[in-house]
């Protein structure tokens, strides 16, 4: 299973303070503002408390999501940008 | 079936152009840059067609995901932001 986070921060420090906890938690940059991984879900129970507390009362919005092996690799990038697998489409 | 849409685009045009095409294949905005949505089959092919044209060989980065339906269900929403569907689990 797959971990994608994907956040909305204006706020350029606290931006990298969550892009730091989703790198520490095994996750690799697709985007400027998406990280994505395969870690246990020990390990995205951890990354989910630590965005909340780095987050706090603060400006913003972080999601998490959870994709199976098989549809990461169904994934469709277009364009430009940082690859995260081998399996990326691009079209 | 899920789509989700997340792009990376500096020029203000472009990304507006990419918001629209998300609309118009049914698709809600969840973050500034991300949209989600329960559409068909048919729907995210030419949704996928219509992002790499808008796109074409301007600068920037589009990726769609597929999640199935008991995932986004358990989607983590942290902070404030808009809402996709009223199982959105603010922690």
């Amino acid at each position: 299973m797959y971990t994608l986070v994907i956040y909305d921060i204006t706020d350029d420090k606290l931006r990298m303070k969550i892009a730091k906890v989703c790198e520490e938690h095994g996750l690799s940059r697709v985007q400027k503002s998406a990280f994505l991984g395969k870690i246990t879900s020990v390990l995205r129970k951890s990354l989910i408390d630590k965005l909340r507390i780095e987050l706090g009362n603060q400006k913003g919005n972080i999601q998490v999501y959870m994709i199976p092996d098989e549809l990461v690799s169904l994934r469709v990038s277009i364009g430009s940008g940082p690859p995260v697998t081998d399996e990326v489409i691009i079209l």
